[in-house]
């Protein structure tokens, strides 16, 4: 226990992965400490992925495995833990886990990345991934000319349903309020196109398929009717839960929970570096994570080099 | 030639494949334009490419041809040629090729990349590859106790050397003045690790080998000392060139004739986006060039939806 990293990385996910290697490669001494026994992250689960560039078509458990075996053929030390503690002894960081173990580092990296909000409906875990999707960005293409649905009203949902607009026959967005909270233009524009219809006031109540998605049962809160809309796909963009609680004391986070950092991957505090989804950022992906983890070693060499 | 594109993707490395592959499955309407009949970038030229997160030990050639397999399974459609003029008139932005043809776009993405500068010595072109690099952080590991030099003085040939230092037995560091233009913290740093000697006023005069570096013949210019020092592998650190000397007179640049982009390769023109290495960036990787091809046609996106 008297052993001072170089660097610890915290999460396994594609930001987690790639900042191993990166630090690996660039003979670190180094652990990633990753919560499952099983690396990947959200991508782990991801029924198919097609925008990694280079790996067309692959499904998430593949990919993860392929970032994973990258990593094993470089003989990374992976432990198996969830953080429960997160402090500061001067330039040290101390980590310290579930089972009371503790890992002391001159840095760290924070890749705990996040879970997108659910509707916590009826099908909707059931149908992950098989026409129920978090990430228009991701799976938009793969419902080219068929019929979807985003449910929810800010940036994020408005901004979806015109990505879908041109890429699907037709484009429901369901939002529980008589007003979108996204900025006016791209409200406009969503609202003037000829493939959108938006229900107001409305929230889905069950989405029904066995396989794949088939249809959604809507209600309509303020005249009580209910419609159901034969569908294939139903994004859900109400909002998402960066994993930094552990953090919070010690680094900056905005609002909505996300570490404040940029594309170095600086925190506030010198030696604590924030990489992929739990970061303040625009694009949450997979390629944009890994690349965060090749900045955030950088930014931890410099670091190192300075101390 | 009336045809008014969504987006034109300038350059075919990792940034301008990755840009395509966004943006087509974002159902733009798009072409990309590339210089020689054939994609990758730099990347093409590179013997062996270790650290593309998934992909590990696989060849420059084979790992674009893969970036391009992927823009070619979503139905990308490639022009041949070299941009010769840039101009805007009003929104619109015109791109005229060497041939005098026009194309007119809603927005542009320069992902034209760059060159490393060369030393232009005897054996360096032969050699690249097979023991002469230019970016320590993708091909140090390959040395790993292995005497290495690094020819340059400024912060990256001084952090190569802090990094090389700790995978090689012995690293020189050949640096044509008597003092570095590095910083002076981590110049200092360098200077006191045990297996780094420096030698001031110094040149390379010739590259030796036959399939592999072997050895370097330096110059002092100082005393005219001739000296023949065995080793595996040489870093040149003397500068990069971005290729972004048509779009000058439309777009910023810096000092270093960057286009100046942050991490959602906005310039200062809107609708004009710089992605990949001939953006101001910190870390000029394949993974940080894949990542802003993503973030570019997001950026795209929102601009295309604010007109």
């Amino acid at each position: 226990m008297n052993m001072i990293y170089d660097v610890i990385i915290i999460g396994s996910g594609p930001a987690g992965l790639s900042a191993a290697i990166y630090a690996k490669r660039a003979e670190l001494n180094l652990v990633v400490i990753e919560k499952a026994g099983l690396s990947g992250g959200q991508v782990i689960n991801t029924y198919e992925v097609d925008n990694y560039p280079g790996t067309p078509g692959i499904s998430g458990f593949d990919l993860s495995m392929k970032f994973r075996e990258h990593c094993d053929k470089l003989e990374t030390t992976f432990i198996t833990g969830e953080v429960k503690d997160f402090r500061l002894e001067g330039d040290i960081k101390v980590i310290v886990l579930d089972d009371n173990t503790e890992y002391r580092t001159k840095t760290v990296v924070i890749s705990t990345g996040g879970v997108p909000r659910h509707l916590d409906v009826e099908g909707e875990k059931k149908l992950s991934g098989m026409g129920v999707s978090y990430c228009a960005t991701c799976d938009g293409a793969f419902f080219k000319n068929k019929v979807t649905a985003v449910v929810g009203g800010g940036d994020v949902a408005v901004e979806d349903a015109i990505f879908l607009a041109r890429i699907c026959k037709q484009v429901y967005v369901i939002h529980r309020r008589d007003q979108f909270r996204a900025s006016k233009s791209i409200s406009t524009r969503l609202m003037a196109l000829d493939n959108v219809t938006i229900l107001w006031d409305s929230v889905v109540e069950r989405i029904n398929g066995e396989d794949a998605v088939e249809s959604i049962d809507v209600l309509n809160k303020k005249t009580n009717e209910k419609t159901n809309i034969e569908l294939s796909g139903v994004f859900i963009a109400v909002g998402y839960h960066p994993n930094s609680e552990v953090y919070k004391n010690v680094v900056e986070t905005d609002e909505g929970g996300y570490i404040i950092a940029g594309e170095n991957c600086e925190t506030n505090v010198p030696g604590v570096f924030a990489a992929g989804d739990v970061r303040t950022k625009e694009l949450r992906q997979i390629i944009t994570a890994a690349s965060d983890g090749a900045n955030a070693i950088t930014a931890v060499e410099k670091y190192l080099n300075n101390l």
